[in-house]
């Protein structure tokens, strides 16, 4: 199945907020933040096995929120910041229809065609 | 179980993410954005089973992305805007810790705390 752009963009928000909506998972965000760390040095701070916790790294991972290389033994995980933006940008534009913009937006498109038409 | 108020937002946050990782309720919430609607207005341009439609309903009510009220038979559904303020806080700061301005923070606070005192 080929999705367009508007699809593609509604599959990234779904699996990004999907990603946010569990406490453990922002704070491997959070800790990612401050630079990348191994999958055993993230797991530390929270009383979970091993096997609970990865799946909340391959969740991160499928969201595309962190990307994770394996090097030997150890696997470190990296934050990537690029959906962060796809979340601002879903924000920002509720904002703008809250403020009207868009109907404005309309009614100044409208305006411009109205005049381009003689009749 | 009384949660603390760090608890309180974590679980704030879970269940405003929950109702973002779907495209119908985020259609509902852009919808909203513009006015208030009634559900049976609010459910028109989604090919869904009211009973379908009204789980989304209640999801966002729960989350407190929306509030409705029932007057006859009508129920009316209106957006509650503070709730994203709280993923706005929780995205910005993010971004202070990317900045590593929580670890300025700490420096300072330490900084002032070693004045203090005397030893």
């Amino acid at each position: 199945m080929i999705l367009s752009q508007k699809e593609q963009y509604q599959e990234q928000l779904n699996g990004i907020f999907q990603a946010l909506a569990d406490p453990t998972r922002r704070a491997v965000l959070a800790r990612l933040g401050r630079g990348s760390a191994s999958i055993s040095d993230l797991a530390k701070p929270f009383d979970m096995a091993l096997p609970s916790f990865m799946k909340h790294i391959h969740l991160l991972e499928g969201s595309g929120l962190i990307r994770t290389h394996k090097e030997g033994r150890v696997r470190t995980c990296a934050l990537e910041k690029k959906p962060f933006a796809a979340v601002e940008t879903w924000l920002s534009t509720q904002r703008v229809i809250w403020e009207g913009r868009t109907d404005r937006l309309e009614q100044f498109v409208t305006a411009g065609h109205d005049k381009e038409d003689p009749e």
